[in-house]
C-alpha cells in the first residue's frame, strides 16, 4: 500500500468523476463511472445495489480508477490521475456515504439517494498500489 | 462487430477525453487517457511513440473506452459511454490523425504535434463489440 500524495488527494476529493475498472470472472475488464472520496488512506465509493462491479471486486480485488483534472500541462494536455489499487467490499453505510459525496458531486443542498428508505448497500474500499497518469503524482 | 448508433457517434466525435483500458501481458488492466475520433465504424486514436498501450494491444486486442458526456439524466447523474471493443495497431499516420483530432480537442488553430518532424507513429483502430454506460446507447 502506498501513501497518497497531497496532489492526488486533491483530485480524489474533487467533484470529478472516477472511471472504475473491475475484472469480470473471465478476466475481461468492466468499466463504470462512480463517485469517490477518501477515508484516511483508502478511496471509498458507495453502491445501493449489488452491481456487477461489487460482485467483481468480491471475486478479484484488482481495480483501476482514472480521473480527469482541470489542470492543463505545458504540452497543452489535460492532467489526469490513474490509481492502481486493491479493493474489498464492506456491507452497509452506502446511503450515508452517497449523501456525503453528493454534496461534493451534485451540490450542498442535494438529497441523495432521493428515496426515503434506501437499502444499506455496499462500500468499495480501495488501497492504492501505485499511481499513474499525467501529473505530479505519476510514478 | 456492432454498428455505432448516432447517439454514441456524437460522443465519440465530441471533445471529451476517452479513458482507454488495455491489457498488460500478466492480465492486469492498464489505463491511459487518449483522444479518439471515428473512421467509418472504427474508433481511431493516434500515438507518436510505441507506448505500453500500443504493445498491449498488439499482444491482446481487448480494449474498453469510457467517455463522460455533458448530459445529465433524470436522476441528476451524468450520462457516459462505455465501449467494449477489439483493437489492432497500424503503423504510420499518427501526426495527421493527431492534427485532425487536435482541432476538436484543443482548438481550430492549434498545431499538434508541436514539433516540425514528428515520427510516423501508430494508430489504434477499435471495432465495437458492445456498448455500456448510462445513456440511450446502453445495452
Amino acid at each position: 500500500m502506498t501513501a497518497i500524495p497531497e496532489s492526488a488527494r486533491a483530485v480524489l476529493e474533487s467533484n470529478r468523476l472516477a472511471h472504475l475498472v473491475t475484472m469480470n470472472r473471465n478476466g475481461d475488464p468492466q468499466v463504470t463511472i462512480v463517485w469517490v472520496g477518501l477515508d484516511g488512506d483508502e478511496i471509498v465509493s458507495g453502491h445501493l445495489a449489488e452491481h456487477q462491479k461489487v460482485r467483481n471486486i468480491r471475486n478479484d480485488g484488482r481495480v483501476v480508477l482514472s480521473i480527469e483534472t482541470d489542470k492543463i500541462n505545458e504540452m497543452g494536455l489535460q492532467e489526469y490521475l490513474v490509481v492502481y489499487g486493491t479493493a474489498h467490499i464492506t456491507e452497509g453505510g452506502a446511503p450515508e456515504l452517497l449523501q456525503d459525496l453528493a454534496h461534493t458531486y451534485l451540490g450542498p443542498d442535494v438529497k441523495f439517494p432521493p428515496m426515503d428508505k434506501p437499502p444499506a448497500g455496499f462500500i468499495t474500499r480501495i488501497k492504492v498500489d501505485r499511481l499513474g497518469g499525467v501529473g505530479p503524482w505519476a510514478q
